[in-house]
């Protein structure tokens, strides 16, 4: 019987040298490396890990559009017959390519294998000082899903994370707005906390006194927390 | 002017060999490893990569006792001026070590990094098949808070992960069992994630469908989680 072939998902975690022996194990013994990453040690790693050879960026061939990219990667696979793709976060979170080739990989019987990596959920806590869960729970949102200021309640979901912001277009922030402005009202605090969702750059948390400076870092990326504690 | 001592707080990740590069680094050039992890592979792991002189286990010696614990790692740290403590999961969350280490190295002005790791909260939601934020949010809890099953909101709550709930005494556990009964009449669905918020046994999502077969699995170490959509 011949085996299936594979599609190991990998990232190096939030950036360099975040990746684990697990993971660096899968990319010496693969056929092909397909590159979703933008890291300034990403060259040097691949060279000094003997990888460079087969490794190949792919993202912006195919213009992020993920339906293409990921019929590419079905592609490769049957090809090589054992293939990575190299990402950031957690491979399988918030990350449109996953949910793609997982589809299709099942109707051509390939199998997508995940390697556990550092993701942004338990930095992102640990930036903003959540060393335990609260007593009140832990609740993230999506900016993208807030319609109305009802949907976050603050009785009921605070602390709270609005996850991506940066996401929103200009005529899309106002219901955020809305939900900032009642929680500024409600002597809550508000912080930004910065790209633990994407590269890892996780230096700051800015505290959000008013609209004023909330437009000015929005379209960064990075996280929203609204609590009821004072963080720095 | 003499440099500040070190704590680095270092972790695994769930298990070997999700141990990061930056991880291994921090540990190879530290003066003393003090082992709080239970892994199967730990031996091997610091005989291969020639830490096993300078590794010692400490969290057996106090019988737990995160305040001893402590004094006793600010000794080390003072006398032997960089050491690193290696655990698994994110490295500052819920563990109670981090706090007690945080408060008495300030006093001491000692330097405490953490050294970023796979925590447990991305590969749980990966488990439960959440590949993205769902638009009602994510929630989570600590079984130990849940005091009334009106503390979550089958309205407001849903998806909602209840994490340790092999915590609670037997005699607190009714009012855990009142929200889940709560939510099978509301016909919701219930399951059991498993370890991921321990040392990474990632194999199985149970489908709780009555008390009794909770009643069965709440003893081990595991997530709860209630949601609107099927899982397996």
């Amino acid at each position: 019987m011949r085996e299936k072939p594979n599609i190991h998902f990998c990232s190096i975690g939030l950036r360099l040298p975040q990746i684990t022996l697990e993971t660096l194990n899968v990319l010496k013994k693969t056929k092909k490396i397909f590159l979703f990453i933008e890291d300034n040690n990403i060259d040097r790693f691949l060279e000094i890990n003997k990888l460079k050879d087969k490794a190949e960026t792919m993202s912006h061939s195919y213009d992020n559009n993920f339906s293409k990219i990921s019929d590419e990667i079905i592609k490769k696979a049957l090809k090589e017959k054992d293939i990575a793709i190299l990402s950031y976060g957690y491979p399988s979170f918030i990350n449109g390519l996953w949910n793609y080739v997982l589809q299709k990989a099942a109707l051509k019987n390939i199998n997508v294998n995940l390697i556990n990596a550092i993701g942004s959920l338990n930095p992102l806590l640990h930036l903003a000082k959540f060393y335990e869960i609260p007593k009140t729970g832990l609740h993230f949102f999506n900016a993208i899903d807030i319609k109305s200021s009802k949907d976050i309640d603050l009785n009921r979901h605070i602390p709270c994370f609005i996850l991506n912001p940066h996401n929103l277009k200009q005529n899309k922030k106002s219901e955020l707005i809305n939900v900032l402005n009642k929680a500024l009202e409600n002597k809550l605090f508000i912080y930004l906390v910065e790209a633990a969702s994407a590269g890892g750059f996780m230096d700051n948390v800015i505290e959000v006194k008013n609209i004023k400076q909330l437009n000015r870092h929005i379209n960064v990326r990075n996280t929203l927390l609204i609590t009821d504690k004072k963080i720095n």
